[in-house]
């Protein structure tokens, strides 16, 4: 591969995603490995570099979990979903917000560009309701289960977002939202990644996760490009199963409500958030209309 | 009092103030009582109806020693300073940012208007230095202390908050800083307020505190107007002293660095901040020029 | 009554009116008794500062009468109306624009705000025809009587209006209009003003007058809140009569074209329009759809 | 002539004074026949089309002397100088402001272009004070006069000009000023065309008079182009004098104070205004430094 | 004729057509005659001077034909139209753009106004494709004929003269067209004129060619204006015929499409482009809906 | 090489150069050989594509040369330079403008974007004067030689230029400048771009040639990076010598005056204007100040 080569190739995307929204939603190892965060970081700030408008959501499961154990509160799950109790929400929020969050506005200031940290409740972004309790198989047994604090996005409100995309700023989202009573809510990174990016009209939407995107039946090949209906067709046949069908969920509500593109990309590897953006083939899986 | 004498006595500090920025430090019980924090809030909200810009800037001491306690992290102080490891700053930051920060946003957005919640570190806005080892009298001896991760602001890059009230939303500052390789600072509030009254060119800086403001020696009366000379001399002279030299010191710098006055004002009192601002005598003390 | 709950009051009042148009009639004592005028002026000055953008309208029937006989020149009525013939026009012309108009401005300049006085031809404000002849009872006779050089009014263009108010003047407006062949005619002043306020899109008309607002039958209380039907019932009920029903008519009219309430507010009160529009109750009658 | 030449000829000046303001004294017979009247202004307007910004200045000192005899208010004068008592300012203001300027306006609808008659006290155009008494000669008697209601401007403040201009308006102003008390002030109109067209930074001051311009010492030709230093030579060896002299000193002052050029124009001859402005020779005496 | 009288008959049309957009086509011996190019050019700028935006639209038959012999190659033409092989086509271009073109810039440039000359390939102002082969007689028998690297316009982009009008540059274009695949085509001049009007939205189009404008059968009356409808009616008539109909054609499809009129005016008399522009009759024929 | 290493390397220069200009002087085997024209071209179009305002300039010698062979006019050459008579001057003309220049604008068209071609008589962009007789070597002997119709730049108005790149034109520049009398004359292009540059501002002058950049005495290795004081050295010593001279001139004269900096790239291989770009070591030669 000539230096021109790859230039000529990618020349092209870059300026078709000049001034152009990408909302990347940091998961998998980027979130408790600090040297694979910031190399995730780092690409994500070159995409600003050459005038992506760039949103970061992250997670934060694993860490929420460790420090309720470092507190001697122990977490509680049903059916493996967790009970979100008032303490659970407030030691969550405070890892989040506190600590995850200002984390990663850190890190890319240490790269020479300038984020702001927000959650959900800041400028009424993600206004979210309780979750009704949902059924959950418990051994043999299925039973109705309330998950506390936990909320489903209802409205989002994208003003802050503009306000900070327009002053160059990239904005890093906790995941918590804010009912209509002013009450905080843990909410799925997954669900407020894609939202978010249909509220901004977003072109990209990037799930940066453990795995390398849909693969065939037999797990060697990685599907780089997926039309919607073959991936829903796909999910009907039992071809995508297990975890990767919540992976994709987002990413199909994404492009069926106008973001052009949402990619499943292993953010594990080094750079692949460029290879995916920047070469024609790309190494994740794009979805598309 | 007739209402009618009340309106033409406020009406003209309403105009003067239109469109002029306010930082308002909240502190005392504001911190730990919520119904004194929630009338607060309203009158701040208030401020923003009638067209001035408003920051928030808070505080959290009591707050981080109570979750300190309740993590069985005991606090230690030396000379009445406290130590900050990189534990009790890990606290610090979630407390203040993920707790304390979020609260003031959810209730704003109560009173049916838009906050954003940020800290030092978001859009470099605070950029700090540690403080040198300080010296500190323990007992009968006098001796060096290294208080860890405190810091000194070195600069104040506002532009995140011009950004914020442009769009109309009240920024709520939460007094942590970042130094120039990235690391998180603790800094005091007190002189957070200052440096951003300072650099936003603020009309106004309101220290809400748990006092009515600057007294005379037999503390029966409160001094409404205060020369920043005045101030001074009564410093020289002991009038002021003990705890109320650090309260006033950043209103004086604010004062001299042009913020046009600067108002020591007891907020555990209902109102006080309006009446202070709205009526020709005010409640607590105004130093100006 | 506590000063905090004045401002507690008025403070979101203040807030819902600022940038919002009010037109006002000047009427009753104010037009004759010099320090009733000038209180007045005072208080819409006030408005002006706390960010209202303010019309004025002015009458002036008893000055043209007084100047007519230092002239010697006898006011002419059929049925209780006034004929203008040209010379009674060119008098109410120069009493009106030359004197009463000036004054207002002068009085405006000496409270440090800025004023414009202009009358209907300026700018093509009001366009209007020669009214119709009138049917008239006189004695017992019905007779139809030629008024002379009196409009009605056909078309308003504001944009003379918005360019004042756009440079933050205070427009003053004499009730002359003209007419398609550059004639000027007399007009009423009560009319005048409801037509500039639905011109304007206006979010406020107060009409400054002798009485109290619209009263019960027995006349002992004020009705502060009116609808639009009621008031139309009360007339059809003769229960609002007389003098009452023409100082409601453009009231009524200018509710019904868009602007957000009509106030019959007595002028004659010292402050009764800072009353009117910054308490809950206000003092006088407000008419909304 | 033929046509095409009188276009080239008459193009580049259309061109050149595209945007420019000119600010013309309408005096003479115009204030008194109005066909005269009538011609000038249409003249003006389209002076106006062809992309000028026009203001107009009038006096009216015949008029006011006609209506106070009407009055029965016998004009006072010493030695030639009209003395001005409260009542002939009432009357002077009601006709100028109330009559004449209105009587404009309406000329200049008619035309089918918008006007905006104000005086001096609207928007504190011109801010006066009283004249200081003058020493006058009465009979073989030099005495001290204080002629009364009279001012010398002492500012003026030119942004309502600026304001109506820009909305496309032809500003009409009457010769009232106020001071800083708020009272009204008669005022020469020649100076307070001068001072405006000097407060505008307009590019022209056209003076429009009963006289052909400058004349050489036996008073036939016309000089066209004079120099401010030949005009001031002329005044000190006597070839201009009497009443031309008066006439050119707002000339003059307009002239030094950076108006590009300054025209004494008769105005009595039809379209002399176009003739001057838009041809090589011109018809008065144009001033420049 | 007094100069007053042109004067006061051309300034409502200067006013009329200030900010218009007027497309010229210079044809005819202006062309070939330098001394009345220039002339032209002259006026064209005074059009410019007074505020119109002028587009100049040239030929250049003669002076190819003259070229192509120069240069040794025999022009071909069959039954009277030109043929265009790639030699002919390669030398009008060099013709048009880099003689003719450059040398209307430079003349522009000395009456001291910017032009800037383009072609119909810059900024793809003109879209053309390949004409048709042509039904042509020769002598006795008609027959099919491959005009060669001529075009017809099928789009046009008048983006680029919007960008250079609005910098007051005066556009001049070359009659080349530019074909989807890149490739240059020879371009009637008269219908590129009328396009680039239309598409423009022009207000007017002018054909200065070598005849005075329509005329009656007699040829000794020129008709001034015409109604489309009118002219229709004439060529069906036969009233119109010959080598006037080809210049009638563009101005026709230029007023069917929104251009408010469009003239035929005889450009080899000096100055007739003023005075059809400028006095009430005009001197040729004006075309309107 | 891996695909995310050229990537990491140049997205930083991409951003680097996001809205900056840069001046591309076309020379060499482009001039004559299609088919590296139309690589140049595209790689010019891609900077354009990723941000860059790129302006073209073109030479033309050798197809004037054979222009004129072909058409029968010998071309004259004393002591090596070009002798430019009238006739000359106007083939040259023919041929940039009409030939070369309208080539490339239809190149670039073909890649999907837009250029304008001009001339440096276009909006007055470059004024010339007549070039002094310049002393040359013919033989043994010197004598003076008037080069005819050449120019030396004397200004650059580059507004034509701002206003075609803020509507996102690449301008296309023929060497052709006009004189103060509005005469055509020939110019070097290698002047013209540097001098273009200059005048924009640009940020970069790009020399592409047929040499591979500023190589050490025994022209094994080409200098990468030239500091200009280097140049100047070398030059001094003798190893920059001969024809490499006149090609750095122009760039040594655009670094000088605030082009951040100039390079010389041999333009015969394929995509060098990428790799010279977007590389940390480049492929020719850059100097800087």
């Amino acid at each position: 591969m000539k230096r021109e080569d790859v230039l000529m190739e990618a020349l092209p995307y870059i300026q078709k995603f000049y001034g152009k929204t990408i909302v990347i939603k940091l998961g998998g190892h980027a979130m408790v490995d600090q040297s694979i965060l910031e190399t995730v970081i780092r690409d994500a700030v070159l995409l600003r570099y050459v005038g992506m408008k760039v949103v970061l959501v992250h997670g934060g499961g694993p860490e929420i979990t460790a420090k309720m154990e470092a507190m001697g509160k122990e977490p509680k799950f049903v059916g493996g979903l967790r009970i979100t109790d008032a303490e659970t929400l407030e030691i969550a929020q405070m890892v989040l917000v506190g600590k995850i969050n200002d984390g990663i506005v850190s890190l890319i200031a240490n790269c020479g560009t300038r984020a702001v940290g927000i959650s959900g409740n800041d400028g009424n972004l993600l206004i979210a309701r309780k979750m009704e309790p949902q059924r959950v198989k418990v051994g043999e047994v299925e039973q109705e289960v309330d998950l506390g604090q936990v909320g489903e996005i209802e409205e989002v409100d994208p003003e802050v977002l503009h306000c900070l995309l327009a002053q160059n700023y990239i904005p890093v989202v906790a995941p918590i939202a804010i009912d209509r009573q002013g009450r905080s809510l843990n909410i799925n990174a997954d669900t407020a990644a894609a939202e978010i990016a249909i509220a901004l009209g977003a072109f990209k939407l990037v799930n940066l996760t453990d795995v390398d995107g849909v693969m065939d039946a037999d797990r060697t090949t990685v599907y780089h490009r997926l039309a919607l209906t073959e991936a829903e067709a796909m999910i009907g046949a039992g071809v995508i199963a297990g975890g990767m069908i919540p992976k994709l969920e987002g990413c199909m509500k994404a492009v069926r409500n106008g973001v052009a593109s949402a990619h499943v990309v292993n953010g594990n590897r080094e750079h692949n958030l460029l290879l995916e953006l920047f070469t024609d083939q790309g190494v994740g899986t794009m979805l598309t209309l």
